[in-house]
């Protein structure tokens, strides 16, 4: 069995675990762990930020850095299919009290123009103000779209104006780097807070990162362990993601091109396909999937009528091939 | 000085107050106050539901309505100026736990491709799903602006098919079924659950309505206790509002005209102006609003560039001829 | 029917609708209601206090004070049968994050020894500090019992050792002054905030007031916002609790000595009903309300074995002492 | 350096990280994990319940079962000092919307009579209803006291009784079971959900598991998405959690005999001490545990006057004499 349903399905690698295995480890509730320390610091040093936080989900990096630029009572804007509105189960609103308000953009694109109409500046005690903008990169249910980083420099300079926060979720901005080349620090440059994870095309089991300030992260590390985040020996799977970050960070290009392979025996333009998620609209999804599947590809539904194919670190070039053959059948 | 700053400025009359020191009042706690019941039952039945409740503002009528249909974790789908979204200071989120997106409308007019487009069913506890529609009518910050009916019945026929909820904010709902002939009845078939306001264009000092169906109605009591809003002898505000329905619906067609006096002398086309807001923008705003100050008629600012101006009860003809006057030479 | 249920039923006099009938009024959320304002000034001097705030219920009040104390993640200690405890629907917890613990206190008194046990005064991130004490005064569910200035003061002094701060919810704050003579100013002094109610004895149909200083409470009116308790044309509502503060604060001891009448017939001792509640423990409580309506005297059920009677405005020395009739054959 | 400050510092052993490198893993999300399946049959099974739910902490399993039993605006009564309520940074009330209420019990002992008299049963929307009572079993901040197995089974009859439900802190239920022979089963026959946890006593990097009903577990695997703790591939951690089964439970006897050392040393009832925790007080707290730190042995301050010191996997017998001995002079 083909599993292309999501990149979260990546099993960790026998030099992975034997990593982990290896682990220094402390309590990390006491700010103790060596792995996690490092791990903290490698990743904001990547991006050019001087802190980090690990958490057990890119959903709980997500609303712990949203929350930082953005209080009970104020808004932030963000595409309407973003993760954040979409995936994670109202979090932002039920545990942060924020509110959201969104624009469409085609292929999960920044609208700069719609973002400057909707921004709502602090207006006294009558408006929600908008306190910062969302960007996903690689966009996931955009079919792993790459925002281009001239649009991203673009909205950070006029953040910057109008003193607005700009979050940017990073879960699959691996992808992105690699598949554009923009060094991780300019991804960074243009972020006041992001979210990156390590478990989705890095191949670590468990483990994401909020990256920013250093007042924003000791901040969300009280807000993380009141949300039940706040692991203790979580240096075994730091060491995972420290891994992930030595191996597996330049290797996503193969998931680009077993991508493109997909989309061509799906009908698609393969020049669409920006990175390891490829999307198909079709009106029989359902059985489409059911299909699939009895030939040995897995796949998903993630709208009405869209099914989701995503590569990863355990599917090889001959996987991508045999899929690509039983898709193109179907 | 001449006050548009908005409808809500408006004071009872005489007989208003008249009316209310004669209100027949109980423990409304305790569901006895006899002048809330009568309003709640004339509200329901103006509206073609089961049942309505009073409350002390519309936001609270708006955030238990909408909560009625859309539990934490799920989410309302609004225009991008809609009041649920800017002018509630985040309540849907903070204390109902609801999340939004949103689409943006000409003059905040419904864009039913777009809601469909968005429109997310349930489909298992990783997305969020979409649990309502709000649409908004007449549009506040689209300058008073009527939502067709025949576009409100589009949605609430598409809706049905789905399976969503859809949430009505009236709180100009009147100057709409005023300006259109629509009537009530109408407005009240294609919602599930509406709310209403009496303290605008109406001329009552305090007081909305949450109209809908019996057990929805009857879980909002609890929940408008829990947000304190379970008020007692509420019967003195309800007589208000009954006065205001007997007295002071009809009028507001001339509420209508004075704003079309108002656009007029501001160099808009008076065709645009549906009801009693007018909105002009101007790179001005903040010194045209000081500038009209001086010289007797105030007007606010909404938005960076935006000037509003709303007419009301405590305008009278003449008042609204002086203003355009005003208004004109700026 | 003579209706002892509770001092919220008291309906307003003649007198009382007169003076709200020609109140000078604006609109409050601008905060120009001059009646509103009125108020709000008088009874933060009443109290010593710098400001107050109008609310609807004084569920409000009390959600809006004790949350100027206490931000989500810290606590409040109170005793276990409070008002804000018990009858508040899980307002303070829902609505304002905050977390309780409580002491068991003899007649609801304050137990400040147990209170010095349970401080947790800020040890870090790892924690729930204890950001104030709450005190009931009259205690409602304690039979409407005095808490002695005293014990207090006490309270407020270890308060201000520790750095805690002191909510007095007031709500019939007004008994416990007419009872025992301590000026209202002296229960301001015990207190950082408080909550104060106009629709119990004092027999105006709605309205409480939030009491503290100047940046609390301007805070706190963004608050109500959110909770939708801005109201426009307040005044109406605050000219009758004007009204009774000016006439129906000294009668309170009427309503006293009328619970005490209600007591003996009772077989309670009378010198432990300090004000205007009689609390009954009766194995057939809800028998027991049954039989009381049936000959004319309206009792409420407040615990499984317990009944409850409250004196107020609307009941005579005459009802009182046919009422007392009633209750001695029972 | 003797590290006594908790049981949460111990470190996974050789034999536990070569557990974890082998474990069969995958998308715990998609319910694919077979570790974290296995752990969590297994976990459910030690305590005859129906289903477990693995959680990145306890803070987070706590949360869960607590809201499993307890609604928004309902409330749980628990001890004072008990973790829920004093550790969790008021999670409960700011994700959950709980109400808490507590007594205070003799070394953190249940105070059923205090429970039966604070137990307030459904009576309608005015009043807080009692939806569960939490106990802590040890009990932490009690200095891991055992609570009697005939206490809990008196709870929970009365509970039954009632319809109330019974919620078991068991994050050390493990050193109770070990400490009195109690089967685990009969502690889970006492509660209608539970929580325990694998990353303190018994040595487990990571990780704690609600217990309860099918309905309660598959309703809090939906929360705790939403909370941030749905992880991947994290068998990694659940095969520790097994590992720490087979070979850490019954050697917590070990760290008991080492508690009773230090207590000896401290001057205490070595019958005092019912399992691995001590607890001093120390008018010079901060001042003992600089002093200790000194000499080697590392301590902590839990409150103003008050050390605590736990024994664990990570302290030998050596250790604990070597520990005892610096305390004794101290």
């Amino acid at each position: 069995m083909i599993d292309l349903r999501s990149d979260t399905l990546t099993r960790p690698t026998e030099a992975m675990r034997q990593a982990m295995a290896r682990a220094e480890v402390g309590d990390d509730v006491y700010g103790e762990d060596p792995a996690v320390r490092a791990l903290e610091e490698r990743v904001a040093g990547l991006f050019g930020h001087e802190a980090a936080l690990f958490t057990p989900t890119g959903s709980m990096a997500n609303v712990l850095a949203v929350g930082s630029l953005v209080r009970p009572g104020q808004e932030v804007i963000c595409e309407s299919s973003a993760h954040i509105a979409r995936a994670e189960l109202g979090a932002h609103a039920t545990i942060g009290g924020v509110t959201m308000r969104t624009w469409t953009g085609q292929r999960g694109r920044l609208d700069l123009p719609a973002v400057r109409r909707m921004f709502a500046p602090d207006m006294g005690p009558f408006f929600v103000p908008t306190a910062a903008v969302s960007v996903e990169n690689t966009h996931n249910f955009a079919g792993g779209a790459v925002l281009p980083i001239e649009d991203l420099r673009d909205l950070r300079e006029w953040a910057d104006g109008v003193g607005a926060g700009v979050h940017l979720d990073g879960a699959r901005l691996w992808n992105a780097h690699v598949a554009t080349g923009t060094p991780l620090v300019e991804y960074g440059a243009i972020a006041t807070v992001l979210a990156v994870c390590l478990s989705k095309g890095l191949g670590a089991p468990v483990g994401s990162l909020m990256v920013g300030g250093r007042d924003a992260v000791d901040e969300a590390r009280v807000r993380r362990k009141r949300m039940g985040g706040g692991m203790r020996q979580a240096g075994i799977l730091a060491a995972g993601g420290l891994h992930a970050l030595d191996h597996h960070v330049d290797r996503l290009a193969e998931d680009h091109e077993h991508a493109r392979l997909l989309a061509e025996a799906c009908g698609l333009d393969p020049a669409e396909v920006d990175t390891n998620i490829v999307v198909v609209e079709r009106s029989d999804a359902t059985e489409f999937v059911t299909r699939a599947g009895e030939e040995g590809v897995r796949v998903s539904v993630v709208g009405p009528t869209t099914v989701r194919m995503v590569t990863h670190l355990d599917v090889s070039r001959a996987d991508a091939e045999r899929a690509a053959a039983v898709l193109a059948r179907l």
